[in-house]
């Protein structure tokens, strides 16, 4: 496995990849790989000629008072895994390449950046369409791959693409879950042994929308309350929003039909974690469609 | 000559094109072409394998108040001039597919924009910056050409380039004019005939700040208010804005050195025009630099 740390070395090498017509897949990350971005890359490994994978805590997705220096951060262990996954290069830019001192452009995504993660974390959704921007024009992947845990950033790079007639393909992947239904996160790190226990609340509360939908009640004030309740009933838990979104406008619904987003963000102690679940309203009485690719 | 309306037509025909190593340039323009459009095909012409010009008029680059409606357009014509001048492909979009109905996204190019155009036509360059790089993403040319008539763009097209990482190069030639000094612009149309005797003045007054400072004159206060009494002497004219800046970060400088641009907005009657120079201090006092490419 290649380890590229410049931005024109990267190039050279995606250029070269691509006049031999590979398949280029990109899945990129901010390192500490865990289940989650591991079954990504596996996954991706299956469908492209060439893999690559991109590791950059991206300061500028990150506001004022968040976690960007005490991201968790291991590189040597992220170079293994990937290698033992079969990734055939790995990215590694560092930040003042990225972000040279008189760095002035940016990408938005406007409307669907309004809510959820991004009325919570102001400039977080600028940060995450400006540096996927920037890896897609230096690799210039045929597929790129996120995860669904992230599903709004996914549906922001998705209309980022569609709207700036962008050729890549965006493929989501479902959720990677621990036995007690804690999304894998980065961030699970910073959980201590009873927080990660309380941490599976989210994704209780989740089936419990699931549940009730799949039962007949259409009632999404209903669907939150009975949400909020069982979150409530854990101590270290404070909700930062639950919201019940159709997956186009992302336009919070009261009316369930078509495709829903069930999402939340719930500060778990100090630690915010977010996690979701797609449902298809069409389909059966509501299919799990999480896995659902373009 | 082709003549694609289509973008996914548009993206089909430029991907053949780089199959073939075909070296593609595009002349991105809002069409009723000018000497100023046609000295830049020209130009591209001998540059590129494959030349392709884009006549678009970019609605999200108009204000509230300006001249999106009047602009003129003679496509019949473009047709002509551009077939003649050995273009290989016109690319001309429509509004609805450009940007259909829930389009969202921007590219910004910060700072570089406070100023200048960007102060006097908020949003202007957002909608040049969104479309270039929409254009970009379309036909993928390996050079793109720009005159330096409307220089500010230029700048902020490269920032855009350079900060994004696109691989695409940034060529600028040189403002084309008329006898009179009247810099070529479709504008030009919407003056009467006293009016474009009148509009000679934004040059006269370029020129006379050239001479005071090829004679030694380093005061740019006084460069600035000798170029104001200039255009005061023309009644139906109107100074938008003088500016004498730095070619890096576009700031305005008081000491004359390096490479300078001196860039001015001007109503003459109803209609607002642009003009500049550029100077390079070092070699040998003031070598008018205006065709420099990257």
């Amino acid at each position: 496995m290649k380890i590229i740390n410049g931005i024109d070395k990267m190039k050279t090498y995606a250029r070269i990849m691509k006049k031999e017509n590979k398949l280029v897949g990109l899945v990129p990350t901010m390192g500490y790989l865990h289940e989650g971005h591991l079954s990504l890359i596996r996954t991706a490994r299956k469908q492209c000629d060439t893999l690559i994978t991109s590791i950059f805590v991206n300061p500028m997705q990150f506001g004022a008072g968040e976690d960007f220096k005490k991201y968790p951060r291991d590189i040597k262990k992220d170079e293994e895994l990937t290698k033992d996954c079969f990734v055939d290069a790995l990215f590694c830019p560092q930040d003042e390449d990225m972000y040279p001192e008189d760095f002035s452009t940016f990408v938005d995504v406007e409307k669907l950046t309004d809510s959820m993660e991004g009325a919570s974390r102001p400039g977080h959704f600028r940060g995450v369409t400006t540096v996927v921007m920037k890896l897609l024009e230096i690799i210039k992947p045929d597929i790129v791959y996120f995860g669904q845990k992230d599903a709004q950033q996914a549906f922001v790079i998705r209309k980022m693409v569609r709207d700036l007639n962008m050729d890549v393909t965006t493929k989501v992947f479902p959720t990677v879950r621990e036995e007690g239904g804690l999304a894998m996160s980065s961030r699970n790190t910073y959980l201590t042994k009873p927080e990660r226990k309380d941490a599976s609340v989210l994704h209780r509360s989740l089936k419990l929308a699931e549940d009730l939908i799949l039962s007949g009640e259409k009632d999404t004030k209903k669907i939150i309350k009975k949400m909020r309740e069982t979150i409530s009933g854990v101590p270290s838990a404070k909700i930062d929003y639950i919201s019940i979104r159709d997956t186009k406008f992302l336009k919070e619904v009261s009316a369930l039909r078509g495709e829903i987003l069930i999402a939340m963000a719930v500060f778990i102690g100090k630690t915010r974690l977010i996690d979701n679940i797609m449902l298809d309203m069409e389909k059966q009485k509501g299919v799990y469609v999480s896995g659902k690719s373009q």
